[in-house]
């Protein structure tokens, strides 16, 4: 069940049975000379309804734009700031908070949204406590990143080993081919990659990572395994939605 | 063109023609016993694609939550506080202007957003202005609201009069209808309908509109308006973003 | 009644008769060659005061300085930051929202403060709802702009016909010299006068508007048009104040 | 020269001679049974009117509210909180520094507004400072409280000793009486006043002092001592200001 | 009683007896050639130490960064905002109300700090009667600068006359001796010493004070000054805070 | 060499042969009935002193407030909001990249700091770049939690194992023992201790951990084993250090 194909008074019953929506979050972001720009956004939203399918449960609009702001010094990436995310989360949960939802899920595509997202959860827990709502106290977010999934790690090592790398990498590749096979771009890539640099500001990651891939080759993806990589995180990532819906 | 399918080094490329991008933007709210909660965003998004086709324009991620707070009251209605949608326009756009973007274009979907947007398009100017990025000076943003284009405002009068209301209002559910098909809603519709108050905060909105819907009767939609609609409004919308790009 | 000019027991004493309050909000800004920088503010000032005479209104004090950014890069201008004015309008509103006002009467002098105003309104409808006062439900706000009521718009257009312009006008400038009569400017003015130019940031606006003038010829104003002007407007919002007290 | 009745052109004039600015900041809050709402804003502005004659400076629009958040317990009273006023101050200050302003001399009225004006100074120059304006590191502030004059002090010590008090003074009624005439205000007031109590929030204020006055006895004020304390403050802040715009 | 050293049930019995706690605050910046960095949050520290052991009272962390803007143009030195600091304190005062702590008594070592500190806790009363916490109207905050006492204030005119000054002063320099013996710094002083020049921005400042002491030879200092000194505020504070609690 | 107990010649000195800055960050936060309050401050103090004599490195003063939403249910925990530690932390850098710093290193005492450290960071590169100081892009951050070196956690395993636990864990607290041995507290501790509850907002965290223990047994803790841990961390955290200023 997708809330924005839903009508407000669908929204009312489906709360009589279920307090939980699933938000997929993503970025815009660089992701090598031949990764899509949406990649994060892609997968999570695509694993997002898989897995509101699979648990009956309502999904959120994707958040397409998340904390990007190490990729900006490659056209085309768009972030916002950590302190603006931090009240987007806020707003989103403190107004579905108010008509009775209470377990958010976010299924997230992106590394660089980890550490925002933990602060505003933090930060919107806190809020709520100050708004005094009925709903206040119980009130829990959780993160399942789609790409630390045991079963997705274990696909991509067997798949890619050292060549999964840890951005625009063939796994993420291959469910975005998947998703959108017509988008599926070719580009001459380096066999050498730049790997193992630290993250600090923008500049110097593009000083570090020239072409904007952290030691991946994404010429290994394929839409087939980005097929195999979609039902494993849907497959697990539902177990998860259900256990923590389940949990008091 | 899509942002989000394209690289990093297409949008390079593109940069080179074009300095343009157009912004899909809508809302997440509440349209009535029968309309989409994301209505706006979807005909924004829809019309758009539409207009970056036409004119081989690049096109954002859309915003599908924007200023809803008056809606709030209903659930499954998401809203960013005023202050909130401020910070991301000004990061967007921030972003895209250390790019080399300097026309941004958005097609809006909701008239509720038009106040915030264009008080975030001066605190952007003026955040520019702080930077002094190459690019400050020349940054110029524009609303373009598809329901206000004179095309499809006079169809919407032919096809249904009054009963076409000023929201959940039947040309943007048509439009709806023919985006998505599959997500056409059925429910008891009273004949008698609220019109004509003012709205202020959302507990006032709902007992003035209890329905959801201001004046109009969405029932009269069908896909086959839609498409009318969606081409009247890619036509026009065209020709607009093709003038703002010639403009100095 | 003005409340600069009265006592806090006597504004307990208005509190049970009246909930409502008159806001002037202007601007401070550069209005062509001759026109005043506080044009704006005194005009929504003048009128506001006749307006509470007629209708036994209470005025607060004038909000001088609106948002004006684009018109910066003229000598004399101050401009709050959108985000600013927000959060000026919501402190304002909400302190006297705790002492029992409800019904916010903001009459407006500047085109620009129209959409950060709404922002605005929207902003602290939400802020007073988190704070649960007892008025939080009721509080309503609204925007007169003078210069936009049917008379008064009548009276430019047989007066100046297309000289009106939309910035340094004549007819705000025959209210300013109604008001200061001491105080009206002469200097050369160009007879062409740069018009039809979208507004963007403060450098595009000098140049895209050199004196400052939009379309108008202020040089056509007099006292005389400006006590019409007056007149016509104190009638106008004076109705329009009391319909606003009455609606619920 | 009041900046509200000047043009644009005329600016430019000036700041050709002259680099400084005198704001006039007051406050709207309670000032007892018969003390005005405005009086903090009607002594500041009175008085920066009467400097800016004496010393050909240029008068920019009063800041009419202030931080009077301790008041509020009062009807009528109306505050910024502090965070606000500080980016007031900084939009203000930052506008006129970007034309070349930088000597900023605030008349000030209220007590309650100093530690606030303070920070807001701080804040402003390291923002200025961020800005890298050509006028960045010339921006000076100061505050000048006229009540707090020597000249000021003394004349109200002997005229009214201890029934001078610390709020609802009557040299500040004094002033007001000066001013506005027409405006003076009779109401019983008890000879017992409060005095002595620390300022902490504002229901702990009203506690504190039930009628608004801190121990002051506002019956002892006459239009002829206004017209006194105005002329004394006159004089002194005029050779203050002198003294400012002459130093390094 | 040192929170840092406490448990939080052994805080839970305190509260039984006492709502009260000491804040100290200090600065981290420049203190002239010879005087340490870290000076105002020593002496504040140390002293809130003297203060809690003579009162049974329980002593928070010490705030070791205030707001020192202006001393930035000098390496080592670390300052808030005025709107951050705001921010600290509203989060460190409104966590310690929800605990049931309602008297804050903030043991200050650094003049800077005094405006902006003001401002936070008008800042922090108005938001605590947001939250509308049980203890939100009896939360009472209050400044004492160990420095503005009479009794230190005395000894360092007597010790020092006029090169006390009021930067790096001897009396600050010999508490920091005291309590750091092991940290004295020697370096030559220039006899000739700037003062009286007002405070604006960071490179401002340190053009008026190039070595950073402003009127102060701080050669004088010596450990049992310090004793002195230190004996003397903790006395003089002491009896404050008892008072401070004791009132209403 | 602590930057508290230097002056600024001092640092000016010592910026010629390192721009790097040592951070202790630590938490105010209940840590079960025997644990300090300050146990994450205490540590990641001491170690931080330990690293710093080590490689000659400059330690700054202890953040000793951080981000502790979740513990606020127990009296005497203080934590700052998410985006109000990304200010703090933002000011503090920018003030010492101004200076000439470049490489700051936060040892960090509390697993709660590290999501909004991270956040923090991002925010902080942007707003260098923002700025274009000319050390903007060469600034780097890192975060070294003590409690996952490597060598901590082998020896924490060996002698707890289980009973480690994951707040207020023996290790810890055998660190502040070794650190204040006159701060040794004693308490029943129950044998069943909660563990393995996610963590959400403040209220539901004390219910699932009603006396502040996660799973841990700090009654295992001796000084002994703290001096062990301490010198382990600081070997391990030293060598982290120089790393950091030899990586590019």
């Amino acid at each position: 069940m997708q809330l924005h194909l839903s009508t407000w008074p669908e929204v009312e019953t489906y709360l009589q049975k279920s307090q939980g929506i699933i938000f997929p979050i993503g970025s815009t972001e660089q992701h090598g000379p031949t990764g899509l720009i949406g990649t994060d956004a892609i997968c999570a939203e695509a694993i997002s309804h898989g897995v509101a399918e699979e648990t009956q449960g309502m999904v959120a609009p994707t958040i397409n734009i998340g904390m990007a702001l190490h990729h900006t010094a490659f056209p085309g990436t768009i972030s916002l700031r950590p302190s603006t995310l931090i009240l987007v989360v806020r707003d989103y949960i403190t107004c579905l908070a108010k008509a009775g939802f209470t377990k958010f899920y976010f299924i997230n595509g992106h590394g660089g949204n980890i550490a925002t997202l933990k602060a505003a959860f933090s930060e919107t827990y806190a809020h709520l406590e100050d708004l005094q709502l009925p709903s206040s106290q119980k009130v829990q977010c959780q993160i399942a990143n789609w790409f630390m999934c045991g079963s997705v790690y274990k696909l991509a090592k067997e798949l890619y080993g050292d060549q999964e790398g840890s951005h625009a990498t063939p796994s993420e590749v291959a469910v975005t081919q998947y998703v959108y096979p017509e988008a599926i771009k070719q580009a001459p890539l380096s066999s050498k990659v730049a790997s193992g640099h630290r993250i600090y500001g923008a500049a110097n990651f593009r000083e570090s990572y020239p072409d904007g891939r952290m030691g991946s080759n994404p010429a290994l993806a394929t839409p087939e395994h980005g097929k195999q990589f979609y039902d494993l995180a849907v497959g697990e990532l539902s177990k998860g939605y259900l256990e923590f819906l389940n949990q008091e």
